[in-house]
Protein backbone atom coordinates (compact mmCIF):
# COMPACT_ATOMS: atom_id res chain seq x y z
CA UNK A 1 0.00 0.00 0.00
CA UNK A 2 1.33 3.16 -0.96
CA UNK A 3 0.20 6.37 1.19
CA UNK A 4 -0.92 9.72 -0.10
CA UNK A 5 1.18 12.63 -0.29
CA UNK A 6 0.58 16.41 -0.46
CA UNK A 7 -2.69 18.03 0.50
CA UNK A 8 -6.39 18.23 0.21
CA UNK A 9 -7.47 21.85 -0.93
CA UNK A 10 -5.99 23.35 -3.23
CA UNK A 11 -6.55 27.12 -5.08
CA UNK A 12 -5.46 28.74 -8.55
CA UNK A 13 -6.30 31.67 -8.74
CA UNK A 14 -5.77 32.72 -12.67
CA UNK A 15 -7.92 30.15 -15.27
CA UNK A 16 -8.57 31.55 -19.14
CA UNK A 17 -9.94 29.07 -21.46
CA UNK A 18 -7.86 31.49 -24.60
CA UNK A 19 -11.18 31.84 -27.31
CA UNK A 20 -9.09 31.33 -30.32
CA UNK A 21 -6.26 29.09 -31.95
CA UNK A 22 -4.03 30.11 -34.67
CA UNK A 23 -3.74 26.88 -37.64
CA UNK A 24 -0.77 24.83 -36.09
CA UNK A 25 0.15 21.56 -34.53
CA UNK A 26 -1.64 22.91 -30.80
CA UNK A 27 -4.90 24.09 -29.68
CA UNK A 28 -5.36 26.38 -27.07
CA UNK A 29 -5.44 24.80 -23.59
CA UNK A 30 -5.40 24.71 -19.82
CA UNK A 31 -4.52 21.74 -17.53
CA UNK A 32 -4.90 20.81 -13.67
CA UNK A 33 -2.31 18.42 -13.56
CA UNK A 34 -3.01 15.81 -10.03
CA UNK A 35 -0.85 13.87 -8.87
CA UNK A 36 -2.25 10.87 -6.82
CA UNK A 37 0.80 9.06 -5.02
CA UNK A 38 -1.12 6.71 -3.07
CA UNK A 39 -2.40 2.93 -3.80
CA UNK A 40 -6.96 4.31 -3.48
CA UNK A 41 -8.48 6.90 -6.01
CA UNK A 42 -8.50 10.20 -5.41
CA UNK A 43 -11.80 11.86 -5.34
CA UNK A 44 -11.67 15.68 -6.57
CA UNK A 45 -14.27 17.94 -6.38
CA UNK A 46 -13.66 21.68 -8.27
CA UNK A 47 -15.37 24.73 -7.89
CA UNK A 48 -14.58 27.39 -10.42
CA UNK A 49 -15.32 31.03 -9.26
CA UNK A 50 -16.25 34.32 -11.57
CA UNK A 51 -15.65 37.77 -11.74
CA UNK A 52 -19.76 38.46 -11.79
CA UNK A 53 -21.40 35.58 -11.68
CA UNK A 54 -22.05 33.08 -8.71
CA UNK A 55 -19.81 29.82 -8.90
CA UNK A 56 -20.35 26.86 -10.92
CA UNK A 57 -20.14 24.00 -8.29
CA UNK A 58 -19.45 20.70 -7.44
CA UNK A 59 -17.60 19.06 -10.80
CA UNK A 60 -16.37 15.62 -10.09
CA UNK A 61 -13.80 13.92 -10.96
CA UNK A 62 -11.74 10.94 -10.30
CA UNK A 63 -7.92 10.47 -10.19
CA UNK A 64 -6.47 6.53 -9.73
CA UNK A 65 -4.40 5.40 -7.82
CA UNK A 66 -0.71 6.15 -8.61
CA UNK A 67 -1.96 7.93 -11.52
CA UNK A 68 -1.73 11.52 -12.53
CA UNK A 69 -4.38 12.94 -14.63
CA UNK A 70 -3.98 16.32 -16.78
CA UNK A 71 -7.13 17.28 -16.53
CA UNK A 72 -8.64 19.49 -19.58
CA UNK A 73 -10.68 22.55 -17.95
CA UNK A 74 -12.69 23.26 -21.06
CA UNK A 75 -13.65 19.48 -19.98
CA UNK A 76 -15.37 20.06 -16.96
CA UNK A 77 -18.95 20.57 -16.64
CA UNK A 78 -21.40 20.10 -14.58
CA UNK A 79 -25.30 19.79 -14.32
CA UNK A 80 -24.88 20.89 -18.22
CA UNK A 81 -22.78 24.27 -17.95
CA UNK A 82 -19.42 24.77 -18.53
CA UNK A 83 -16.91 27.18 -18.12
CA UNK A 84 -17.06 29.78 -20.61
CA UNK A 85 -14.19 30.82 -23.35
CA UNK A 86 -12.59 34.28 -22.95
CA UNK A 87 -13.65 35.24 -19.07
CA UNK A 88 -11.43 34.79 -16.00
CA UNK A 89 -12.33 32.71 -13.87
CA UNK A 90 -10.15 31.11 -10.58
CA UNK A 91 -10.28 27.17 -9.63
CA UNK A 92 -10.91 25.57 -6.26
CA UNK A 93 -9.59 22.27 -6.28
CA UNK A 94 -10.71 19.77 -3.16
CA UNK A 95 -9.85 15.96 -2.80
CA UNK A 96 -10.63 13.50 -0.52
CA UNK A 97 -7.11 11.72 0.04
CA UNK A 98 -4.01 14.46 -0.28
CA UNK A 99 -2.49 15.02 -4.17
CA UNK A 100 -0.37 17.24 -5.37
CA UNK A 101 -1.94 20.23 -8.11
CA UNK A 102 -0.04 22.00 -10.94
CA UNK A 103 -1.61 24.29 -13.60
CA UNK A 104 -0.38 24.98 -16.61
CA UNK A 105 -1.94 26.81 -20.20
CA UNK A 106 -0.95 26.67 -23.58
CA UNK A 107 -1.95 30.01 -25.68
CA UNK A 108 -2.09 29.32 -29.52
CA UNK A 109 -3.71 32.31 -29.95
CA UNK A 110 -0.88 33.68 -32.27
CA UNK A 111 1.07 31.18 -34.69
CA UNK A 112 3.54 30.65 -32.05
CA UNK A 113 3.07 29.17 -28.52
CA UNK A 114 3.05 30.82 -24.97
CA UNK A 115 3.45 28.60 -21.86
CA UNK A 116 2.70 29.35 -18.60
CA UNK A 117 2.63 26.92 -15.04
CA UNK A 118 2.57 27.26 -11.73
CA UNK A 119 2.26 25.08 -8.51
CA UNK A 120 -1.50 25.49 -7.05
CA UNK A 121 -1.75 27.00 -4.00
CA UNK A 122 -2.17 24.43 -0.84
CA UNK A 123 -4.47 25.38 1.59
CA UNK A 124 -3.13 23.15 5.03
CA UNK B 1 -21.66 31.48 4.94
CA UNK B 2 -18.54 30.46 3.22
CA UNK B 3 -14.55 31.34 5.19
CA UNK B 4 -12.50 32.88 3.77
CA UNK B 5 -9.41 30.97 3.03
CA UNK B 6 -5.96 32.19 2.30
CA UNK B 7 -3.69 34.72 3.93
CA UNK B 8 -4.07 38.47 4.06
CA UNK B 9 -0.40 39.43 2.67
CA UNK B 10 1.00 38.85 -0.65
CA UNK B 11 4.50 39.86 -1.77
CA UNK B 12 5.05 39.86 -5.83
CA UNK B 13 8.97 41.54 -6.54
CA UNK B 14 8.84 41.35 -10.09
CA UNK B 15 6.61 43.36 -11.33
CA UNK B 16 6.73 45.09 -15.09
CA UNK B 17 4.34 46.50 -17.85
CA UNK B 18 6.00 46.17 -21.36
CA UNK B 19 5.72 49.73 -23.04
CA UNK B 20 4.38 48.65 -26.39
CA UNK B 21 2.22 46.02 -27.96
CA UNK B 22 2.81 44.48 -31.52
CA UNK B 23 -0.89 44.91 -33.76
CA UNK B 24 -2.43 41.64 -33.21
CA UNK B 25 -5.34 39.76 -30.83
CA UNK B 26 -3.49 40.99 -27.56
CA UNK B 27 -2.39 43.73 -26.01
CA UNK B 28 0.51 43.49 -23.14
CA UNK B 29 -0.81 43.51 -19.73
CA UNK B 30 -0.22 42.29 -16.55
CA UNK B 31 -2.87 41.18 -13.80
CA UNK B 32 -3.07 40.29 -10.03
CA UNK B 33 -5.84 37.65 -9.87
CA UNK B 34 -7.19 37.52 -6.30
CA UNK B 35 -9.87 34.60 -5.47
CA UNK B 36 -12.05 35.77 -2.15
CA UNK B 37 -13.57 32.17 -1.54
CA UNK B 38 -15.59 34.05 1.55
CA UNK B 39 -19.34 34.99 1.63
CA UNK B 40 -17.80 38.87 2.48
CA UNK B 41 -15.97 41.45 0.57
CA UNK B 42 -12.04 41.31 0.50
CA UNK B 43 -11.16 45.30 1.12
CA UNK B 44 -7.26 45.28 -0.65
CA UNK B 45 -4.51 47.82 0.34
CA UNK B 46 -1.50 47.70 -2.62
CA UNK B 47 1.54 49.22 -2.51
CA UNK B 48 3.84 49.60 -5.18
CA UNK B 49 7.77 50.07 -4.75
CA UNK B 50 10.43 51.32 -7.30
CA UNK B 51 14.14 50.81 -7.77
CA UNK B 52 14.93 54.35 -7.68
CA UNK B 53 12.23 56.32 -5.95
CA UNK B 54 9.25 56.71 -3.00
CA UNK B 55 6.46 53.53 -3.11
CA UNK B 56 2.90 54.04 -4.15
CA UNK B 57 0.97 53.90 -1.57
CA UNK B 58 -2.59 53.14 -0.10
CA UNK B 59 -4.21 52.09 -3.47
CA UNK B 60 -7.60 50.45 -2.45
CA UNK B 61 -9.84 47.73 -4.39
CA UNK B 62 -12.78 45.38 -4.04
CA UNK B 63 -13.18 42.01 -4.31
CA UNK B 64 -17.04 41.13 -3.84
CA UNK B 65 -17.60 37.42 -1.90
CA UNK B 66 -17.38 34.37 -3.84
CA UNK B 67 -15.87 36.10 -6.91
CA UNK B 68 -12.56 36.29 -8.40
CA UNK B 69 -10.95 39.74 -10.06
CA UNK B 70 -8.35 39.66 -12.52
CA UNK B 71 -7.00 43.32 -11.39
CA UNK B 72 -4.79 44.65 -14.47
CA UNK B 73 -2.12 46.84 -13.08
CA UNK B 74 -2.44 49.41 -15.58
CA UNK B 75 -5.67 50.48 -14.13
CA UNK B 76 -4.23 51.02 -10.36
CA UNK B 77 -3.36 54.89 -9.41
CA UNK B 78 -4.07 56.89 -5.74
CA UNK B 79 -3.98 60.33 -5.98
CA UNK B 80 -3.64 60.67 -9.78
CA UNK B 81 -0.39 59.09 -9.82
CA UNK B 82 -0.28 55.38 -11.73
CA UNK B 83 2.28 52.95 -12.46
CA UNK B 84 4.59 53.89 -15.15
CA UNK B 85 5.13 51.49 -18.20
CA UNK B 86 8.72 49.99 -18.76
CA UNK B 87 10.08 50.44 -15.83
CA UNK B 88 10.86 47.54 -12.83
CA UNK B 89 8.53 47.43 -9.72
CA UNK B 90 6.90 45.15 -7.06
CA UNK B 91 4.25 44.65 -5.51
CA UNK B 92 2.27 44.20 -2.14
CA UNK B 93 -1.31 43.01 -1.55
CA UNK B 94 -2.74 43.61 2.03
CA UNK B 95 -6.21 42.18 2.57
CA UNK B 96 -8.75 42.40 5.49
CA UNK B 97 -10.13 38.99 5.15
CA UNK B 98 -7.47 35.80 4.19
CA UNK B 99 -7.71 35.54 -0.15
CA UNK B 100 -5.23 33.92 -2.45
CA UNK B 101 -3.03 35.68 -5.01
CA UNK B 102 -1.49 34.64 -8.30
CA UNK B 103 0.53 37.31 -10.67
CA UNK B 104 0.54 36.57 -14.70
CA UNK B 105 2.08 38.81 -17.40
CA UNK B 106 1.80 38.81 -21.21
CA UNK B 107 3.95 40.47 -23.61
CA UNK B 108 2.85 41.51 -26.82
CA UNK B 109 6.21 43.49 -28.11
CA UNK B 110 6.68 41.02 -30.60
CA UNK B 111 4.00 39.52 -33.13
CA UNK B 112 4.28 36.48 -30.64
CA UNK B 113 3.35 36.51 -27.36
CA UNK B 114 4.96 35.44 -24.12
CA UNK B 115 3.50 34.34 -21.04
CA UNK B 116 4.52 33.81 -17.30
CA UNK B 117 2.52 33.35 -14.21
CA UNK B 118 3.39 32.90 -10.13
CA UNK B 119 1.48 32.43 -7.29
CA UNK B 120 2.47 35.58 -5.01
CA UNK B 121 4.63 34.80 -2.04
CA UNK B 122 1.98 34.76 1.09
CA UNK B 123 3.57 36.40 4.32
CA UNK B 124 2.13 34.20 7.52
CA UNK C 1 31.80 21.29 5.73
CA UNK C 2 28.57 22.62 3.88
CA UNK C 3 25.44 21.84 5.34
CA UNK C 4 22.55 20.02 3.13
CA UNK C 5 19.62 22.55 2.56
CA UNK C 6 16.28 21.98 1.22
CA UNK C 7 13.79 18.99 1.23
CA UNK C 8 14.31 15.35 0.77
CA UNK C 9 11.07 14.55 -0.87
CA UNK C 10 9.78 16.56 -4.25
CA UNK C 11 6.58 16.68 -6.48
CA UNK C 12 6.02 17.98 -10.20
CA UNK C 13 2.56 16.77 -11.12
CA UNK C 14 2.76 18.36 -14.76
CA UNK C 15 5.29 16.36 -17.13
CA UNK C 16 5.49 16.19 -20.71
CA UNK C 17 7.83 15.79 -23.54
CA UNK C 18 7.19 17.79 -26.65
CA UNK C 19 7.33 15.44 -30.07
CA UNK C 20 8.76 17.21 -31.97
CA UNK C 21 11.60 20.27 -32.57
CA UNK C 22 11.24 22.97 -35.25
CA UNK C 23 13.95 23.66 -37.40
CA UNK C 24 16.45 26.69 -34.81
CA UNK C 25 18.85 27.01 -32.31
CA UNK C 26 17.01 24.88 -29.92
CA UNK C 27 15.37 21.30 -29.32
CA UNK C 28 12.66 21.01 -27.06
CA UNK C 29 13.29 19.36 -23.60
CA UNK C 30 12.54 19.57 -20.24
CA UNK C 31 14.90 19.40 -16.90
CA UNK C 32 14.63 18.82 -13.46
CA UNK C 33 16.84 21.38 -11.99
CA UNK C 34 18.78 20.07 -8.52
CA UNK C 35 21.16 22.28 -6.44
CA UNK C 36 22.79 20.22 -3.69
CA UNK C 37 24.48 22.98 -1.36
CA UNK C 38 25.93 20.40 1.04
CA UNK C 39 29.39 18.73 0.95
CA UNK C 40 28.45 15.69 0.41
CA UNK C 41 26.73 14.00 -2.87
CA UNK C 42 23.13 13.80 -3.01
CA UNK C 43 21.81 10.44 -4.06
CA UNK C 44 18.09 10.93 -6.27
CA UNK C 45 15.49 7.98 -6.53
CA UNK C 46 12.99 9.37 -9.34
CA UNK C 47 9.99 8.10 -10.00
CA UNK C 48 7.69 8.44 -13.72
CA UNK C 49 3.65 8.61 -12.71
CA UNK C 50 1.40 8.09 -15.95
CA UNK C 51 -1.89 8.49 -16.85
CA UNK C 52 -3.00 4.65 -17.98
CA UNK C 53 0.13 2.65 -16.95
CA UNK C 54 2.13 1.38 -13.68
CA UNK C 55 4.64 3.99 -12.77
CA UNK C 56 8.41 4.08 -14.15
CA UNK C 57 9.91 3.40 -10.70
CA UNK C 58 13.74 3.23 -9.07
CA UNK C 59 15.31 6.01 -11.76
CA UNK C 60 18.71 6.70 -9.94
CA UNK C 61 20.99 10.02 -10.28
CA UNK C 62 23.96 11.20 -8.37
CA UNK C 63 24.54 14.90 -7.93
CA UNK C 64 27.85 15.92 -6.34
CA UNK C 65 28.75 18.13 -3.26
CA UNK C 66 28.31 21.93 -3.58
CA UNK C 67 27.22 21.22 -7.76
CA UNK C 68 23.78 22.10 -9.62
CA UNK C 69 22.19 19.63 -12.31
CA UNK C 70 20.24 20.21 -14.80
CA UNK C 71 18.67 16.49 -15.67
CA UNK C 72 16.76 16.32 -19.36
CA UNK C 73 13.83 13.90 -18.41
CA UNK C 74 14.77 12.62 -21.47
CA UNK C 75 17.82 10.97 -20.71
CA UNK C 76 16.58 8.99 -17.54
CA UNK C 77 15.86 5.38 -17.95
CA UNK C 78 15.36 2.48 -15.71
CA UNK C 79 15.80 -1.24 -16.36
CA UNK C 80 15.82 0.22 -20.32
CA UNK C 81 12.58 1.86 -20.39
CA UNK C 82 12.42 5.66 -20.70
CA UNK C 83 9.47 8.53 -21.11
CA UNK C 84 7.83 8.02 -24.02
CA UNK C 85 7.68 11.98 -25.53
CA UNK C 86 3.94 13.25 -26.09
CA UNK C 87 2.06 11.75 -22.93
CA UNK C 88 0.80 13.24 -19.78
CA UNK C 89 3.34 12.10 -17.01
CA UNK C 90 4.66 13.13 -13.40
CA UNK C 91 7.86 13.44 -11.62
CA UNK C 92 7.90 12.32 -7.94
CA UNK C 93 11.86 12.76 -6.57
CA UNK C 94 13.26 11.61 -3.80
CA UNK C 95 17.03 12.42 -2.19
CA UNK C 96 19.11 11.02 0.87
CA UNK C 97 19.86 14.29 1.87
CA UNK C 98 17.76 17.80 1.52
CA UNK C 99 17.96 19.57 -2.05
CA UNK C 100 16.31 21.94 -3.56
CA UNK C 101 14.21 21.31 -7.09
CA UNK C 102 12.91 23.00 -9.90
CA UNK C 103 11.50 22.21 -12.98
CA UNK C 104 11.98 24.27 -16.86
CA UNK C 105 9.92 23.43 -20.22
CA UNK C 106 11.40 24.42 -23.31
CA UNK C 107 8.61 23.51 -26.00
CA UNK C 108 10.10 24.59 -29.87
CA UNK C 109 7.51 22.89 -31.68
CA UNK C 110 6.77 25.85 -33.60
CA UNK C 111 9.46 28.14 -34.92
CA UNK C 112 9.77 30.09 -31.63
CA UNK C 113 10.08 28.77 -28.47
CA UNK C 114 7.88 29.00 -25.67
CA UNK C 115 8.72 28.05 -21.62
CA UNK C 116 7.15 27.41 -18.24
CA UNK C 117 8.92 26.73 -15.01
CA UNK C 118 8.15 26.10 -11.40
CA UNK C 119 9.49 25.39 -8.03
CA UNK C 120 8.88 21.45 -7.58
CA UNK C 121 5.94 21.00 -4.77
CA UNK C 122 8.05 20.12 -1.40
CA UNK C 123 6.35 16.74 0.87
CA UNK C 124 7.68 18.22 4.25
CA UNK D 1 9.89 52.54 10.89
CA UNK D 2 8.67 49.90 8.59
CA UNK D 3 9.54 46.21 9.19
CA UNK D 4 11.28 43.76 7.26
CA UNK D 5 9.46 40.58 6.01
CA UNK D 6 10.26 37.21 4.22
CA UNK D 7 12.96 35.87 4.52
CA UNK D 8 16.67 35.66 4.74
CA UNK D 9 17.93 32.89 2.51
CA UNK D 10 16.49 31.79 -0.94
CA UNK D 11 17.62 29.62 -3.82
CA UNK D 12 16.92 29.32 -7.20
CA UNK D 13 18.02 26.08 -8.85
CA UNK D 14 17.55 26.70 -12.92
CA UNK D 15 19.82 29.64 -13.94
CA UNK D 16 20.55 30.10 -17.49
CA UNK D 17 22.04 32.93 -20.14
CA UNK D 18 20.75 32.74 -23.14
CA UNK D 19 23.92 32.77 -25.40
CA UNK D 20 22.34 34.91 -28.31
CA UNK D 21 19.86 37.05 -29.02
CA UNK D 22 18.09 37.74 -32.11
CA UNK D 23 17.81 41.14 -33.39
CA UNK D 24 14.75 43.26 -31.89
CA UNK D 25 12.79 44.90 -28.94
CA UNK D 26 14.71 42.62 -26.46
CA UNK D 27 17.94 41.81 -25.29
CA UNK D 28 17.89 37.48 -23.42
CA UNK D 29 18.87 38.37 -19.91
CA UNK D 30 17.69 37.21 -16.76
CA UNK D 31 16.58 39.11 -13.36
CA UNK D 32 16.78 38.14 -9.78
CA UNK D 33 14.20 40.39 -8.09
CA UNK D 34 14.47 41.69 -4.93
CA UNK D 35 12.02 43.29 -2.54
CA UNK D 36 12.84 45.23 1.06
CA UNK D 37 9.67 46.20 2.38
CA UNK D 38 12.09 47.32 5.56
CA UNK D 39 13.15 50.97 6.15
CA UNK D 40 17.19 49.60 6.34
CA UNK D 41 19.36 48.63 3.87
CA UNK D 42 19.82 44.97 2.66
CA UNK D 43 23.20 43.71 2.23
CA UNK D 44 22.66 40.55 0.00
CA UNK D 45 25.34 37.85 -0.40
CA UNK D 46 25.39 35.68 -3.73
CA UNK D 47 26.74 32.20 -4.53
CA UNK D 48 26.72 30.68 -7.51
CA UNK D 49 26.48 27.03 -8.62
CA UNK D 50 28.02 24.91 -11.58
CA UNK D 51 27.79 21.63 -13.12
CA UNK D 52 31.11 20.83 -13.35
CA UNK D 53 33.44 23.25 -11.30
CA UNK D 54 33.36 25.02 -7.96
CA UNK D 55 30.87 27.82 -6.82
CA UNK D 56 31.19 31.72 -7.36
CA UNK D 57 31.24 32.96 -4.07
CA UNK D 58 30.95 35.75 -2.17
CA UNK D 59 28.62 38.46 -4.49
CA UNK D 60 28.23 41.29 -2.68
CA UNK D 61 24.89 43.34 -3.66
CA UNK D 62 22.43 46.22 -1.80
CA UNK D 63 18.92 46.91 -1.88
CA UNK D 64 18.14 50.08 -0.44
CA UNK D 65 15.52 50.25 2.33
CA UNK D 66 11.80 50.14 0.86
CA UNK D 67 12.82 49.57 -3.03
CA UNK D 68 13.26 46.60 -5.35
CA UNK D 69 15.84 45.54 -7.41
CA UNK D 70 15.45 43.87 -10.51
CA UNK D 71 19.14 42.20 -10.69
CA UNK D 72 20.31 41.47 -14.14
CA UNK D 73 22.58 38.39 -13.35
CA UNK D 74 24.87 38.43 -16.24
CA UNK D 75 26.00 42.27 -14.19
CA UNK D 76 27.49 40.19 -11.05
CA UNK D 77 30.73 39.45 -10.73
CA UNK D 78 33.40 38.54 -7.89
CA UNK D 79 36.88 38.44 -7.73
CA UNK D 80 36.82 39.36 -12.02
CA UNK D 81 34.84 36.33 -12.64
CA UNK D 82 31.03 36.58 -13.42
CA UNK D 83 28.94 33.75 -15.15
CA UNK D 84 29.39 32.15 -18.42
CA UNK D 85 26.29 32.50 -20.95
CA UNK D 86 25.14 29.21 -22.33
CA UNK D 87 26.13 27.15 -19.21
CA UNK D 88 23.48 25.69 -16.74
CA UNK D 89 23.91 27.25 -13.23
CA UNK D 90 21.89 27.35 -9.66
CA UNK D 91 21.37 30.91 -7.43
CA UNK D 92 21.95 30.81 -3.50
CA UNK D 93 20.60 34.75 -2.15
CA UNK D 94 21.72 35.15 1.46
CA UNK D 95 20.20 38.57 3.34
CA UNK D 96 20.78 40.30 6.76
CA UNK D 97 17.55 41.15 6.88
CA UNK D 98 14.59 39.35 5.84
CA UNK D 99 13.74 40.63 1.94
CA UNK D 100 11.35 38.63 -0.78
CA UNK D 101 13.10 37.00 -4.23
CA UNK D 102 11.63 36.39 -7.76
CA UNK D 103 13.59 34.89 -10.62
CA UNK D 104 12.66 35.80 -14.41
CA UNK D 105 14.35 34.77 -17.58
CA UNK D 106 13.68 36.51 -20.98
CA UNK D 107 14.78 34.33 -24.30
CA UNK D 108 15.11 36.38 -26.77
CA UNK D 109 17.24 33.42 -29.04
CA UNK D 110 14.47 33.74 -31.53
CA UNK D 111 12.83 36.01 -32.98
CA UNK D 112 9.50 35.98 -30.60
CA UNK D 113 10.25 36.17 -26.85
CA UNK D 114 9.62 33.55 -24.12
CA UNK D 115 8.95 34.18 -20.70
CA UNK D 116 9.14 31.79 -17.39
CA UNK D 117 9.10 33.16 -13.83
CA UNK D 118 9.29 31.36 -10.24
CA UNK D 119 9.32 33.03 -6.66
CA UNK D 120 12.91 31.48 -5.47
CA UNK D 121 12.58 28.45 -2.29
CA UNK D 122 12.46 30.43 0.94
CA UNK D 123 14.66 28.39 3.65
CA UNK D 124 13.36 28.69 6.66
Amino acid sequence: MHQAIGEKHWIIPDGFIPPASAPGAYESHESICVLNCASEEARLTITIFFEDRDPLENIAYVVPGRRTKHIRTSSLSANGASIPVGVPYAIEVLSDVPVIVQYSRLDATQAENALMSVVAYPIK
